[in-house]
């Protein structure tokens, strides 16, 4: 996942990037920075953990001054993830200047291409794919940032949305296949940029774009200019952003992602209705789709599961007693709701299966006569290449199994789901040229990485 | 509100009480502790934060060992929240031997009887009126460490409902008349004591009781002792605790909040039902309520408002930046949801009349055609002096406006809300014996109290 | 040991105490606290560590401010030195307002007079004896501060040399026997008070006084005013601080020390003369006594041994480590100067030897062919009840063994040191009436503690 | 200055640097790092301050752990010290593996050597000229790291006295005019290499050799491997070493610094004798000079001034009050040392003569009635290129002003230094082939630096 902000010709940008971050912060939580220029110097803070904790007692004006910034959120993934250096921005003091980067996505070829420059002598501080750019850039003759930046991408394959800072300059751009969302809008004379509108709309900014596959734009005191160094046939936007990981109130590649849940709620309710006295979602993600989907079928929606939203971090657990305490931390479920009662409870999706069996527990426990799971969107049984941590296929639940099986395993009544045709109708694109459905089909595009870095690939 | 928590003859007790605080971390998020007894040593920890922050890095079985624990999360008051000295656990070295005291409450003759200890020499460190119990205790001759708290209560008045952690005892007690919630369990062999029940349920604990008013319960090697201090005609439960402060998955005085939540939405649409096309929810205290409200009159509920978790503090914010922008961090509107359509918005309570304000604005921004505000409670008039952070009177919205003048002040077309025997009847409490209606009514009960020592009494 | 310093109508008060306990830093490094006034509201700040460590990035200005303040440094002593509440200056919220206090000394009847105290419901937040003097003034119903102090004096036996800041006013005081020193000045209109007058020198403050023995003396607006509160026919001035404690550029009880050592020195070569090649001092506190010896004796004085002074800290040690490798962190000897020669290394005191046997074996190491000890006192015999750290008596070298059992174990060719009338001598004391020397008589006054709380005296 | 220091083959080999770094650390203050191998991973820890707080609290074994390991301390110069990544050992991730490298000198043609490989598309990460190793050392395509390291010495030019650490070899090398110290020593079958021989002193380990000038020691599991990379014809070892830098108790280029300060002390008698009362050193860098000096005048000397040795750190001062209070921290005069007497103070250089200067004052204000200065070497008339932290030729009081003039503006009676020649006679070097001085002769050598880098040079 991910988030990255940016902001040009904006009083304070570094404070209005912390609040564009915080409204993003779902989208990463194991660290955050900002870099910000005053125009001469550029400056930098970052840290792990959530926004509140890398930006607490930090003094914006003094520490992160000047009107452009850029921002990243972190997501934790199975990387090495507790190196410092690889908190972005990343930023080197390149002969051209200082330059910082921030980067949605994930670069295929990031090994090959790394290997080479180590031959020819590049030194990397990092373990992240983001560092390329800078080497690439480091390297270009060319004749300005843009042009450096446009050359860095002629070496690279895969996902990237990106936003690169230098003293008196703001640039952005998307991969040639718009994998990662990235939205621009203006705030007074400046500019914003970030990976979901629900940033812009926290500064009551409104209208945004999305910035196309293949675009770079670059801003200045001169206003933008705008540059296309690809010109793709057709998109690879992510479902996933739909499904599950945009906030309902944002668009994303310019489409409402609460009106796609409510087309996949109704989906779901023709291709999987059930039976049962009430229907309840696993929040927060789920809830517009359940409600949709009971409403589809005349049963009763109810808050059936209540979601602790204070559990960001878990403490060192004495051995033995995580275990058999069996904690019941993020979810439980409200007994007077669902005592001696048949339950429907929908989900976002299905990958390693896990959260739908603990609900099915829970709920049981709280006295539920019987318990059927339903799925807004098709099973999970391909890994990501472009920058979503799945699991390893060997941990993905529908890889591995039938629905009966995996009905069985989870301890549901019954367990359906919808199947691609249905989530390319609630796109909206019903011939798959725009959005990439990798992870459900498993079928690789024709412009297949040639350099697969990945853990993920080796199960295969 | 603040929340306290106790655990006897438990393993990793410490440990548990962490989990049990953040299962309870909506009632106090300003400040954190907790004190174990190895059966030997009192330990403490205790710091400003959430749980998450006092207790990372914790190692509970070397900081904090032992069986028997008491823990306690702060709500941030308008008093001298910012000493560390009134973080609790308050411990003192007492000569017979350490304890410690979990208080939640409000003390209405603090200041009398501070006023009369200092003059007979006793120093006190917090400007915490919980601290009266200990230094009522270090000056008892009394027998036993029960007898000692017993005879510190014929000096206390107001509301307590505590837990005191000596080297090989629990103590238990709930003023005379039962203002805050305190509830006991059994896990194995041990006790669990908590002021909400879903800090039980994290740990798959069913059933479990309230302490009646009045009562003392002493656990230690040799079981538990119940003991009654005080034999009270009526009790003045809280019904803010079911109104908004309880999460819907607990029971408060061994009722379920969730179903008052659901009796307040449909009194509510018989009360001042509207006409709209669609009902939604102040997430999340009040999204029962505007369900029960939608489903009585059969509108479509909707999820038109999006609550943002990850804002829990405030960063040092340039000083205009703020004010210009307008943030909205909180609380955001989905404009594909109410675009072009007229709301009902459903709320829990109305005090300050802020929030709501802020709601109406946002859904009119997303395109609203008209916004119709319900409430789910009477409106507040008055202060509280038993523990609750209302504002003074001249702050309380509802005490100073008509309704027509509220909906002008805050932008909706309609306001309506519901009356103090709807809210005796959602609590079963017809008759006003069980429950504590005086912020709604302005009417103090008989035993008023004689000393008020609160800021807030100087409005009235 | 310990240090104490107050300062009365001095601009940046807390800032000047802040350099006054930087100069007497050597008396005291493990912890540090000032306290400040700025009329209104006692502000503190304190921590374990040097000055260095606990001020590091404190603005004065703001986070002490006003023009009255008073500090403290702890000495590391075997008690629980662990304990944050036990870092000075203590402070307490009495009736009469805030007060703090800072003491330089020990209690002799601490645990009898806390016992009453507790018996009658007092609450103690430390194992400090200072805090007696604010739960006896707080139990005081005299008039004012000096009178409440005054009061508590009366039941209180042993050392204390102590500073008592109130919200505008500064009390000294020094107990009847005046054991420990402390000394007044000028700033100006402003007063300055310090257990070493070295406090003053380096803001070229000169000259200063003694506070006297039995005296209190208040500062305030109204200037200052001084009582006796004891008449005392002779004094038990600390011999120590002549010999080991104060720095040589300081008097102490008026006289100094640096005057004291000279004498010491030549005394030594008179009582004890040794035939060798050279003359090497122990540094630094041994130095001017070293080079008195050599200049009596005709013999070459030479820095033979090199301390290391950046040797604050023990790391956390590897165990075998430390022990195989025999570190030898805080002295070296210059092989250069001492290769072939025969030397005598003379140290100031003689306590539990195991410094001597360290130096011995240096210098043979570095080719010394004979090592000859002399010490420039009386072989401490017995421990101390008034606030020096000696250890017990079954640790203190000379109370256990015969000068040639002391040699051969130090494995130093011979050894000499002083007896009690050369130190009378020195010391200007024939008669004895002004200074204590217990540690080396063993001989208790007359006036001999009746409460002896401490774990020093149970080898007695 | 700055100190190195390096272990192989050596139990708890970080904790051991540790030590040694302490024993060095009067070479730099503000800055210490570590970094260690354990056969298959570099471990690091770093920070500002001093040894005793940047490993305060670090776990050697289980953070630094291996059995080799290099370490730094770095001197406060007027560079960008504010920065991290400045601090020492600096690290990459080399494709041949990851390599650190420690660093003591400085490189003549660091800026030029910087632009060509920026150019050539190289990302420094410092400020550093220690940086151009590893960028030289990641381009080379030699056969191992020595023929690399051997490589990068052929494109720099200046002082270095450098170790490099790989998962499994520690290689040490001395630029081929061996301006900066480095020594070599074995403890056990193990080696160790420091820029101070008192560093072997602490772990009682002796002799030790000096790595010569022009050589590359290679340390593996295969032992030890010099290669010559260089033939010097002569050397420019520097003189301020034994003047000023290196502990007495240290040999640098295999001479006793001690050795050579009694003999500048001897020549000084016999260049610049005085009469007076006594003979005083300004402690303790002076102490040797000033006792050899007045021993050979037959003058008495005295311990006339008083060092705190706790100052390391200056407060955050309050504006007005440091200039008004003119404090004297550092050093006390002892008036009753110097009262009514003529003191002759010996330094042991005169670089700006701001010291000199406060301390006649200080020697006044304590009643001496005449004060003459001497220095034990020639008067600092040229900034020094080779790692000395000398200030501009502008602030060097000799290169401005007569000796006369300088003892005016000093406020002292007479002011005498050494000349060059008594300088090369005290260091055994009448002919000027082995050390270097440039700093008092202004006289820069055949091979003078083609690329002057320094701030130090604009004022030439």
């Amino acid at each position: 996942m991910c988030a990255i902000a940016g902001a040009f010709d904006v009083p304070n940008a570094s404070y209005v990037i912390s609040l564009m971050l915080k409204a993003m912060q779902h989208r990463g939580q194991e660290a955050a920075g900002i870099v910000s220029t005053d125009g001469k110097v550029l400056h930098d803070h970052r840290g792990f953990g959530l926004c509140d904790e890398v930006f607490a007692n930090v003094d914006f004006a003094s520490r992160l001054p000047g009107t452009a910034a850029v921002g990243h959120l972190r997501y934790a993934t199975t990387g090495d993830s507790n190196s410092p250096e690889c908190i972005q921005p990343l930023m080197a003091a390149l002969r051209y200047g200082p330059t910082a980067v921030v980067h949605n996505g994930n670069l295929t070829n990031y090994r090959a291409r790394r290997a080479e420059l180590e031959e020819a002598g590049a030194i990397f501080q990092s373990g992240s794919d983001t560092e390329l750019f800078l080497h690439l850039m480091a390297r270009s003759h060319a004749a300005d940032t843009v042009a450096r930046l446009s050359e860095s991408f002629t070496r690279v394959e895969g996902a990237y949305s990106l936003l690169v800072l230098t003293r008196d300059k703001l640039i952005a751009a998307v991969d040639p296949l718009g994998f990662r969302p990235l939205a621009v809008a203006r705030l007074g004379k400046g500019y914003l940029f970030a990976s979901e509108t629900c940033a812009f709309d926290l500064l009551n900014v409104r209208p945004s774009l999305p910035v196309s596959a293949g675009k770079i734009i670059e801003v200045s005191a001169n206003g933008d200019r705008s540059t296309a160094f690809a010109v793709p046939q057709r998109t690879r936007h992510c479902s996933f952003e739909h499904i599950y990981f945009s906030r309902p109130d944002s668009n994303a590649y310019g489409l409402s992602s609460n009106v796609v849940r409510e087309r996949l709620g109704s989906l779901l309710a023709e291709r999987a209705p059930a039976a049962a006295d009430l229907v309840t979602a696993v929040p927060d993600s789920s809830n517009t789709v359940a409600l949709a989907y009971a409403e589809k079928l005349g049963l009763p929606f109810r808050f059936a599961l209540i979601r602790n939203h204070y559990t960001g971090r878990t403490f060192i657990t004495p051995k033995q007693t995580a275990r058999e305490l069996g904690v019941r931390m993020k979810l439980n479920a409200v007994k007077s709701v669902v005592h001696g009662k048949s339950v429907v409870v929908v989900d976002d999706s299905l990958v390693r299966g896990t959260t739908a069996a603990k609900v099915a527990a829970l709920l049981r426990d709280a006295g539920a006569t019987a318990v059927h799971l339903r799925i807004g969107s098709p099973p999970v049984i391909h890994p990501c290449f472009w920058g979503i941590d799945t699991p390893r296929r060997a941990e993905l639940a529908a890889a591995q199994s039938s629905p009966a099986q995996l009905a069985a395993l989870m301890g549901v009544d019954s367990l359906a789901y919808l199947n691609v045709d249905d989530l390319r109708k609630a796109l909206g694109d019903e011939a798959g040229n725009a959005y990439c459905t990798t992870c459900f089909t498993g079928t690789l595009p024709d412009e297949e990485p040639d350099v697969l870095d990945s853990e993920l690939i080796r199960d295969r």
